[in-house]
């Protein structure tokens, strides 16, 4: 089996297999505490007017422009805030500047599409090992087309998880992610020093940080089930739990 | 000063100041041992046939397709060979799968843009840090829109060098080269796990990897002088020695 890590999304990449999109800072942390705090979907949109036109009663519209809520919108893109939101039974329609449409980009070729963070890393690697038949990709949103060292960093982490449950044949991307996993002992520091952080703390979130830098503690895993029109349908899956394949 | 670097050319950046492009298997290294062999000026040519439209005497063409010299052409693009080749005052007309169109893109928007490289890098890194006053940022060509490992510990070695001449300011992409560098303390090791060894193993041209796993053998830095059509001209810096600006 192959372990790949794109540490940026690139539109001439295709995907044969399974695909783990990571953009830890926030979108992909905020979309599992979505589900984590019981929403039924998540939508994805490629942008806040396509997020606009789902509103509806049992829709919720979440997102960031520059970091904060989109006007209009019922929550930002916080974690923190989507762990706690009454969201359940609802549908969440999202809209990100990179997270959601670095998912857009997966989901164009590959089989499966799961969004990863830190804070679902254990059950997002065994969902991935468990459905993958020829390769488990890593894709890293990044920020604004330059790579994110929290990206680059869950990337390691997740890649150091896949190669616990088998053994994966690892290329220059997997290569570089793990070593930057191993460099950083405290999750915390790699996601501080990040861009992204950077930008959290210029708009007062860093408190999302944190957040963002818990392991393995969701169980949820958002996988892409449908569309409807542009927007990617994601579900929890409900089989993460069962014993990993060989 | 900040420090940047880039782990892959993205048609979307811009950079204001000096660019340190890496295609250290093999372009970048190759470009420098011709320098090295005495040739008086490269041309970087976007593709193969833009290359052949220069032959004439005087003028000799390297390159590689697929990893092997071109039909029509002098030279492959080999730095064992390019290192021996009688080049005296010609002119080398290069043309390269990966490296010469990171150059292309760097030189769209860049004050200053050198050709660096393991075996050149003390040289190509105090010529930037001379000539910057904004951003050095190191641009790695990878391979076919992916990573190469090799570039991203080449670009760690090269932060490393700029980190003992001054203060610089480091983002995501300098951070995860540094780590990477770090963690080889031998530069063959990610040299030969990279995909960009691997390919050549499978052309028989493993024995250039040694040699472009020289660190700072050469002083010769290749610098952006100016075009003739779409062609970049590039020359051999005659100023690499002078004591380093502050």
């Amino acid at each position: 089996m192959r372990l790949r890590a794109d540490l940026l999304p690139q539109e001439n990449l295709s995907y044969p297999d399974v695909v783990l999109v990571v953009d830890v800072i926030r979108a992909t942390t905020t979309a599992t505490a979505f589900l984590e705090a019981g929403a039924a979907s998540l939508y994805l949109t490629a942008d806040l007017d396509s997020a606009r036109a789902f509103r509806d009663t049992d829709v919720v519209l979440a997102g960031e422009e520059g970091g904060l809520k989109p006007s209009g919108f019922d929550y930002g893109n916080s974690p923190r805030e989507a762990r706690e939101a009454p969201v359940g039974g609802k549908i969440v329609v999202m809209s990100t500047t990179n997270g959601t449409r670095t998912a857009h980009l997966a989901a164009r070729s590959a089989k499966y599409v799961l969004l990863a963070s830190l804070y679902n890393a254990h059950a997002a690697a065994r969902l991935a090992h468990q459905l993958a038949t020829e390769e488990v990709a890593i894709l890293c949103a990044g920020k604004e087309g330059r790579i994110g060292l929290d990206d680059v960093y869950t990337a390691g982490v997740l890649a150091e998880f896949l190669q616990i449950m088998g053994s994966y044949e690892l290329e220059d991307g997997a290569l570089t992610a793990l070593t930057t996993r191993r460099a950083y002992p405290d999750p915390l520091e790699p996601l501080h020093l990040s861009a992204a952080a950077q930008a959290l703390r210029q708009v007062g979130l860093e408190a999302d940080v944190p957040f963002c830098g818990q392991i393995a503690v969701s169980s949820a895993v958002a996988v892409l089930e449908g569309r409807v029109g542009e927007a990617l349908i994601f579900q929890r899956a409900h089989w993460a739990a069962q014993a990993p394949a060989s």
